[in-house]
C-alpha cells in the first residue's frame, strides 16, 4: 500500500496562531483507502523551501498532498513551486479563466487582473473543479507519484477531494474493501464513553475505533478493513450492534446526521412546529436549528430574551417570577418555554436561561425549559468549559431533551 | 537572523484525531526572540524517516528543536535517530540514571528496567533537567546548528524551554526587536485588497506581510524586525499607516477586536441598544453579538421570524407587504428592522432576510435592514457559497452595516 505525505503551504500556519487542521480531514479520508500519512510538513510562502519540501516528499512518498497557496495573490507559490519541483512549465488556460470569470460574473462583479494568476496549470496537470471558491485544484503523476493540490479553505477543500480525488485515488489503489460505521452521541463524557465501550471494540483486531469529542458531542467512528466485502461487514456491524445498545438512548444518530436534522426530522414527522425562547444563547439555538435546509417544515422562529425586560416583555414572563427566583432559574426557563410556545402558536417551545462568564460565581449553570402538548418540563446542568463551551454544550442540552422527549412520545404511541 | 525548524516526532500526531500543538507555544517563544520558524513536520515513530528528517532540518535551518519521542519505551526513538543522523553514539549516564531512580524513590515506586533508556546521552550533549516527568532533554550543538531535544507533554516542554534553552538561546542570538500591528476588513474581496495595498507593503523590504482571509473577513498582519526598537517601530507605523489610508472605513479593527465587539464597543460608547430580527440566520446574529462578553450593556434581545407569519405575528410585518414584495425584499428588510425597534424599545434595530439554500434560483440574495433614530435604511447584497457561508456572511454585512452608521454619526457630531 502507498503512503502519504500531506503538505501545508501559508505562513500564516509558523505563526503561534494558527494549526493546520485540514491535515487531520485529510489523513481520515486516506486512512479510509487504506493509505497511511507518513509525514506532514507546514512550509511558508518561500518558494525555494517549498520546491524542497515537495521534491523530499516525492522522493519517499507514492501520494503527496499540498494544501494552500492556490490563492490569487503574489504570495501563493504553491503553482510556481510544484512547477520547479517537477520541472515543467506553468500554462495558462483560456477554459479555467473563462470559468473564472464566469463565476465572479455569476456574483454580480467584474474579475480583478490578479485573479487570472489562478487560470494556470501546471503542465500536464489535470484541474480539480472548485465548486465553492476560485482557486480550481490540480491533480498530477509523475514518477509514480500522485501530487494533488488543493485550496487551503476547508470548505473547498473538502467538496473538491470527495469529488475529485477519492474517484482518481481508488483507481490507483490496490482492491479494499472497507465498512464504516458511525455512532453520535451526546450527554456523555468521551472518558465514560471510552471505558463503557473500549472492552467490546478491543476484541476485533480488523477493527479501526475512532472517538472524537466535538463541540460537546461524542462521535465514534468503526472501520473494518478487508480485502473480502462479507468480512469487512460482518466485523464492523457486530461491532457496531453490541455498541448501539451498550450506549442506549444516548445515541442520537447511526448515519452521520446532525443532532438538529435528527430533531427536525422527529418534528417533521409529526408535523409539528418549533419555536425557541434564548437568553444566554442570545440565538444560537435558533442558528443551529435553521443551519438545516428547509427548517421552515418544523421550525417557525423565536424570541432573543438576552435583558430580563424582554423576557418580560416578549414573553410574558412575570416580573415577580424573576425577582423571586432570579433571571436563571427552572421556573424561569419553564416560563420563557411557555410564552414562546403561546406567543408563536408552536407545539414545542425550548428555552435557555444561564451563566456564561466569563465572571460571576455560577458559570456553566444553565436551565433548559421545554414545553409540549403535554405541559412544560425544565433541566438543571452545569456545564464545563469557557463562555463559548457553554453556550455550544446548551444548545447541545436543549436539542438532546427534545430528542428525547420526541422519541419517548414515539415510541410509547407505538 | 537564524531559522528554526521544529519537528514533533510520534505516529499518534500523524492520526485524524491529534495536532502538534507543542509548535504554536514553541513558535510564539522563538518569534519573541526574532527568530522565524520556517517549517514544521511531523514525522511517526520510524527510525529512517526520522534520521532524515533530522537531516534535512539541520542542512536549511541553524535552530532545530525536536519535540517527543524522549520516553522509555521501543517506540520512543527521537535519541537513537538523533545520534544516527549526526553520525555520533549514544552513550549511558550514570549521574541521569541515578537521578531517574532518585526521582522514581521519591514517588514511592521501584525504577522499571526499561526507564534506564531515558539515562542515554547523544555523545557530547547537554542534558536539560526535567523537573516535572522522567524523560530528559538534551541539548546539542554540531555545524553551526542548535539542536534541542524536549519531552512531548506541554507540562514538561514548557519549563524545560523556559528555564533551559531560552538562556542558552539568548547568548547565541544578536538582540532582534519585532513590532506588529493589524487591520482587518469586511466587505471586500481578499484580491481586490491585496492588488490595492500590495503597491505599498512591497516598498519595506524588511516587512512581512500575511493576508488572511477569515468568514468573510480579510485580516492583514504586518510585522517588521530589526536590531533596532525604533527602526522596526518606524517601518512598521510607517505601511501600517499608509495601507490604513487605503483601506479607509472598511477597516472595523485596528488592535484584533473582532466585529461583533467593535460594534458593541460603539454601541456602548453612545449608551444605545441594539435589536435584531432575523430570518435567514434564525438566530446567528444575536449569537455572535452575545458572544461578546457583557452583551447586555448594549444588546436587548431580538425575534427569530423565520416564517412569513412570524413575521407578522411578532414583529408586525404587514402581510400585504409580504405577498407584493415577497419575504425577501427590500421593504420587508425594512418593516421587520423597524418592528423590532418599536416592540423591543431599542435604539437600533438590524434585520436579515434572504434565501440561503441550497435549492433556489435566487440563493445568496440577502437584504439588511437597519433601524436608527434617524429612520430606517437597507442594503441588498448578493453573497457568494453554500447555505453555511451566505448565512455569515450575512451576520458580517449586517454587522458592518451598523459599524458605519455609528461611526459616521460619531464623525459626523465630533
Amino acid at each position: 500500500m502507498p503512503d502519504a505525505e500531506i503538505i501545508a503551504v501559508g505562513s500564516e500556519l509558523l505563526t503561534p496562531q494558527r494549526l493546520d487542521t485540514n491535515s487531520l480531514y485529510l489523513t481520515d479520508q486516506l486512512n479510509a483507502l487504506g493509505v497511511e500519512v507518513v509525514r506532514k510538513t507546514v512550509v511558508g510562502d518561500d518558494r525555494e523551501r517549498l520546491v524542497d519540501t515537495i521534491r523530499g516528499a516525492m522522493a519517499r512518498s507514492q501520494i503527496v498532498v499540498l494544501t494552500g497557496g492556490l490563492g490569487p495573490t503574489e504570495d501563493d507559490l504553491t503553482r510556481d513551486a510544484v512547477a520547479d519541483a517537477l520541472g515543467r512549465s506553468l500554462e495558462f488556460s483560456r477554459i479555467l479563466c473563462d470559468q473564472l470569470e464566469e463565476r465572479f460574473r455569476r456574483f454580480g462583479r467584474k474579475m480583478a487582473e490578479i485573479n487570472k494568476r489562478q487560470a494556470y496549470l501546471v503542465s500536464g496537470a489535470e484541474p480539480l473543479a472548485n465548486d465553492r471558491g476560485t482557486a480550481p485544484g490540480q491533480w498530477i503523476e509523475q514518477d509514480g507519484v500522485a501530487l494533488m493540490l488543493l485550496p487551503g479553505p476547508p470548505s473547498e477543500l473538502k467538496p473538491m477531494f470527495e469529488r475529485e480525488c477519492l474517484p482518481r485515488l481508488e483507481k490507483r489503489l490496490p482492491p479494499q474493501v472497507i465498512r464504516l460505521r458511525q455512532l453520535r452521541c451526546v450527554g456523555i463524557p468521551e472518558s465514560d464513553l471510552d471505558q463503557l465501550i473500549s472492552p467490546v471494540y478491543k476484541q476485533y483486531p480488523t477493527l479501526a475505533t475512532t472517538i472524537l469529542a466535538v463541540s460537546g458531542e461524542i462521535h465514534v467512528h468503526l472501520r473494518a478493513r478487508s480485502a473480502r466485502a462479507e468480512d469487512a461487514e460482518e466485523v464492523v456491524e457486530e461491532a457496531f450492534g453490541r455498541i448501539d445498545a451498550l450506549l442506549g438512548d444516548r445515541v442520537y444518530s447511526r448515519n452521520g446526521d446532525s443532532l438538529e436534522k435528527v430533531v427536525g426530522d422527529l418534528l417533521r414527522a409529526r408535523h409539528a412546529k418549533l419555536s425557541v425562547a434564548e437568553s444566554i444563547t442570545g440565538g444560537l439555538l435558533g442558528g443551529r436549528i435553521t443551519a438545516v435546509p428547509s427548517a421552515s417544515d418544523f421550525f417557525l422562529g423565536g424570541f432573543q430574551t438576552y435583558s430580563n425586560e424582554m423576557k418580560t416583555r416578549l414573553l410574558g414572563v412575570a416580573d415577580e417570577l424573576i425577582a423571586d427566583h432570579s433571571a436563571v432559574s427552572e421556573p424561569v426557563a419553564k416560563a420563557m418555554a411557555a410564552g414562546a410556545k403561546a406567543r408563536t402558536g408552536s407545539d414545542y417551545a425550548l428555552s435557555l436561561t444561564g451563566y456564561a462568564g466569563p465572571e460571576g460565581a455560577q458559570v456553566g449553570l444553565v436551565f433548559v425549559g421545554l414545553a409540549s402538548p403535554e405541559g412544560v418540563e425544565a433541566r438543571r446542568v452545569q456545564l464545563p468549559g469557557d463562555r463559548e463551551r457553554i453556550r455550544i454544550f446548551s444548545t447541545n442540552t436543549a436539542l438532546d431533551l427534545l430528542r428525547r422527549k420526541l422519541a419517548a412520545e414515539i415510541s410509547s404511541a407505538a
